[in-house]
């Protein structure tokens, strides 16, 4: 039988609120773990022309080149709080923003702020050994002419919006910066699609598995799907309304042109919270069928063995009659009457088999 | 036991979303199965006056003919990306459009463009065999004049439609190109009744069956319906939206005569949605009671045998005591002690059956 | 135990949509079973000084006699379709008015045309014996000076309106057509109110019956008023929809005065849907009490035979022990041995009986 | 064990309806039972002075004396339908008014009038000897400088009420009638909360039965406050409402200075409503508890008497080997044979014990 | 097994309206228990310059100092109503928002009045020991200049604040009252988040036991959390709806700048209410969970122990056989009639144990 390990529960954790419990709103607080040695950040320049730059920095932003429509700095890595100060210094940022993206167990948001626009979204990963979700946040902040993106951790999640920056295919180069910004929460959001396509194959195999050997394996991956999607459905929904404010934003920043694709993404969000939805149902049928399939097995097993001795038990009777010593048993002085009680009890099983089988107990 | 295959879960499916993952917005891909050899176009053009034109077209696209009220371009097979992207070019279509209709895994949904409108909707039908809702996306675009109707494989799905441009029977050849798009929509909603009656004489032959003989195929049967229903539900759920606002749209290709059908139209996968949640209702009322069923026969049996067991314990008990060996007992030695033992023997029993009886047991 | 015939989910039935898939809309098909020979038109006419005309009506509409206030056509049996076409052109009716007449399985609506009011209602009666509620749609149409009633069936539904008409009770007399078509609707909601009362006692009666000897047949019965109250919620939903539109027509057949009493009639609605709800959750609450009592009584049958069989297995095994064959067994030759045995075996049946009631199992 | 007399299902009984069916809408019937011998009729009227006049009136109503400024009508016994008719006509409330008055058994609700306000509400007791809510209807009817308050029984409803305005505490003799009609409203909710804490005790107490000896009272008790509750919730409901559409109400003879107050009583029917819901939340969690207990209760006496047999089976058929008559069987020749049989089986049956006290089984 | 107590209820106890039925609204009266021996009034008095004044009061209220921004007056103990009323005389409070703050027994609310706002929240802790929620109402009023908190305990709830006054840290001694009422609501909501921790925290160690070690005590203590849960939702989703209404409000005490920290602390309510809705949705899995589980052990011990009595059922009836007394059973007088027996039970018992093995019994 596989281990599973228990649902951890993961989204609900809050360790950060313990830490700031009763500091002054707008303290600048790195709550999550420090998942990488040191903060990157990649700039990325570009216009309609091609690719300008891109360089990993290291120790102070660089002044914006001439002619470049869109820059991008991805960083990686938040433990570095006075990098991130200086980065909110030097584009405006709010202080409640900073302190946003260094909160890094929000709900999904969307906000406007007078220089820019304000997102943050789950990224999701599917860790299908435990099944478990996997989330990092990713808080996208945007202005005029530049995107940035910060991440706790430093696996690259926009490795498709790279390449289509290089190889110059699609809108993105001739685009602002709002469109990349849309371009990396709908790339996010196309991961959503991924994870729920694991999901359902995870949900397929569990739905052979209860009805060919459920077990108590089988109970536990409900059970712990069941936990994840209460999850998953906790961060959706807050997304959904988000991506919603974002395409119906009426910030500045945002082209009208952009507008359109701020809708299909909206749509993706909606299309993602019906699937869950969907699932959640389909998981609460499979866990009735589990249920139903072991008491199913449950009941053949205590009614073929009720059987059998049932069975044994006038027989059982039987051999105890002639076991007795009365002085005066008349059939136990006849030749043949062990051979006769023989013939009794075949008779006996005979008919009762006969009448399970009848009332198709058997 | 009638075997039965696992609920296949299949429009939950979304392999083309993860070929797609990361590529620009706009990328036209087929993501369906390639169902049909070769693309099949089919033009009819009528007037008020009767059929003007009605071929399957091989190369290319014709001219209008003079005096034509609606083309109608029945397109089936979706794989020739080159042919619906030349069609797109011709009558103007958005690119986003062209990617919906080749993304045959979509939510029902109606838009509007500048030159025309779009509308997408599963064409339903049911397997019976394998109580399994099969689906295919159509996809309704139409213009000044034209309307283009999009289908993956190569069923007519509108026999009726075409029988009533030829026989020239209702309003069809009078109205223009909003009334035929609203033809082809009423056609396909009308299957939807016809799967619902199928899914009726389903739940009436189940209940049938749970009442009379409830086996481990019910309970499949039960669950296989009940997963299919979710899935319908979230079919016919964003459907009811795109109608009703089919139905309220301003578009000025929709003509003011036009409005009351699709006001009846609305009605209908309203009546529809209601439908699949009564059906919702009822399944959850036959999966309790074939619950109830289960435990009741179950129940039935272990009673029955268990009275069998209790009505011999005694006496089984008794025979054991007259087994026993002590020197000094003195029933062995009555000459009718053995008879009298049988005597009492009867006795308990027909007293255990006339209390049992009594109790309501038996 | 008494025969019930099983739930026959009588209104989601739809054969009519069959019959009329693929046709053009508004073609008038009379899509029930025949259930009178003749179509019976009954034309009573009124006014304030009381009743002027009251005729059943064979072959042509007599003309509206002079100072006429209202004309009440009563029409029952649907098949005659040329009939119905006649009265619709008469009165100048809609086609698709005429359409929704024709279709008996309607849900119930309400519309404004431009020279009447239109309304479908279903009339319910409850069949006890089966636990059945039968409905017949009811289609009134009223116009200036004139209300029609249609009718499947040649049941007299409204002998408490023609008996107000004929004895002058009420206001009927001295108010239009608009009041007419409120008194037929409030009469037929008025039965809503009897068939609630027979549930309600068949409610009550179950519950008896529930806890006094509940079996399969409460199970069965259980099950059948939920499927009927499941259907019968579908029917009022739509109907306290329509019946709130009626009251908030601004329709100009509709005066001022009558206003008041469509208010009644909407809050009658919502109390026979509050009503339907409150029987929902009284009978789920009667469905958990079968089970627990099913469950209760299987439970303390089975306490008690394990109870016995618990009692006489050490005292089997005693007897077993004695009735060995070892050659040294001091017991057995002991005078008062078999004596002794008895007595250590009532001993311990009396110990065991001791203890399982001090722990309550017995 | 207690015994419960049923759920009497009390305020779902509609018997009034029925006498009714047919009548004219405005028909004065008393449709309740005849409680009292007499309608009692008694006239307080106060000034901010102090109280003027109190009496029970016998025959007719009197003049209103001077220098009042609120009259208070006290009805109690609604079957003297010509009293009713007088006061009707006397203060000219509407005929529908009066109807409701008579028909006891109404969703609570506010209505505005030209002349006056209206509102019913039901005054609830709770009887904790069969878990049972009983209601009464009070109607109140408010006018410029007076108020009626109509109730079925002779059970004086507000004490407190008739103590402020003789005592001259609170504000009551300074106010309207507007204050007036609050203050009876106020004090009858009040009586909600009574109710509400009544049912606490009886779920603390419920509770502490199901955890220390759930049995078959313990069910019918949690059944029948389930159904209390239900009928609690739907009558509840429109209060709110109605409370809700009093407090918003701009009818004239409400005066400002009244207004925050009735939100004040608004917010204690949402609470009274919340409680409720918790209530319903909290019976459905002990059931939940109950059924726990008693599947662990029977798990427990099963698995005990199941291992007892389980330890004997084996032992029993050592002793039928050893009760066997075969010529040749060494073990029975040997001295010690029986005694070592004995010790074997003590080691069997201490080995077991073991087995299963490790296992946790015991 | 640790003992529990059960469940208190503990908010849904309601003696202070009992005490106060038929009193005329406005009348201060103390509903708590006394929970101090003297009442507390703390007096903090700051400018954006420093602390000036802090001092507990004896005897009466001291004059505003020149000069001072925000006087907080920190009140603990609620029987003294003399001290309240002379303070709601002194800062010409309205009499009804004096009885809501000696009413603890509050649903949380938000009221503008004329010369301040007034706001009521829980204080919540959680006792895990009892698995017990603990609840402290504190009522703030905030005017021009001051800001007074009630509470009935006297555990000082504000530390941070009062450290951030003296430190200096934060913006709190900038601000004016509107900003410190939002400081001390900020403080108590920040200790919903460590009362969610701690849920959370027995939710995994309830989680852990369901699965190792499920008992009765898992189930107590999951029924506490349930009616726990209930309990908080009920508290909090008030809470949202008042924090709601205090971040919209548009009285003039309110400043814009403390705006935008009023909408963080209503999106912080929204999360609170989002995680308590998650945990019921675990809780009841856990409940799910549980009961599976202890389904699942008792059907593994009740399979076991059916299959040894199964298995010696045949052996023990073959024992019975060779028991009997007939004269003529030539398999008694075989030489090796015992040991061959033997070999044939031994073959016996191998071939089920193989059979119930394969069939996956075992």
């Amino acid at each position: 039988m596989m281990k599973f390990h228990k649902a951890k529960l993961p989204t609900i954790r809050i360790p950060n609120r313990l830490r700031k419990t009763g500091m002054p709103p707008g303290t600048l607080i790195f709550t999550g773990r420090k998942k990488v040695e040191e903060t990157h950040v990649t700039l990325v320049q570009f216009n309609a022309e091609g690719l300008i730059f891109e360089q990993h920095l290291k120790e102070k932003l660089p002044i914006a080149e001439p002619g470049v429509l869109v820059s991008w700095y991805d960083i990686r890595g938040l433990h570095n709080v006075e990098l991130i100060q200086a980065i909110g210094d030097r584009f405006n940022i709010h202080p409640l923003v900073l302190e946003d993206v260094l909160d890094t167990q929000q709900r999904p948001k969307f906000e406007e702020h007078e220089e820019g626009i304000f997102l943050t979204i789950q990224a999701l990963s599917f860790d299908k050994e435990n099944l478990e979700i996997k989330m990092e946040q990713v808080a996208i902040y945007a202005g005029k002419g530049f995107v940035i993106s910060f991440q706790e951790d430093e696996d690259d999640l926009f490795p498709a919006i790279r390449e289509r920056i290089h190889s110059g295919r699609g809108k993105i180069k001739k685009r602002g910066a709002d469109y990349m910004a849309y371009a990396l929460a709908d790339n996010l959001v196309d991961h959503y699609y991924l994870l729920l396509d694991q999901i359902e194959n995870v949900l397929d195999e569990l739905e052979e598995e209860v009805l060919s050997q459920p077990g108590r394996a089988s109970k536990e991956k409900i059970h712990n799907l069941k936990i994840q999607s209460i999850m998953l459905r906790k961060m959706v929904s807050p997304l959904r309304e988000a991506i919603g404010r974002f395409s119906k934003s009426e910030n500045h920043i945002i082209e009208e042109s952009t507008r359109i694709f701020l809708r299909d993404l909206y749509d993706h969000t909606i299309q993602v919270m019906d699937t869950i939805d969907t699932y959640r149902d389909v998981m609460s049928g499979l866990y009735d069928l589990y249920l139903s399939e072991i008491s199913f097995k449950m009941n053949n097993i205590m009614r073929l063995l009720t059987i059998i001795s049932t069975i044994f038990i006038p027989l059982t009777f039987l051999a105890g009659i002639y076991g007795m010593n009365f002085d005066h048993m008349p059939e136990l002085h006849w030749k043949y009457g062990y051979f006769v009680l023989w013939g009794v009890m075949i008779l006996i099983t005979a008919a009762l088999v006969y009448l399970f089988r009848r009332k198709n107990w058997l």
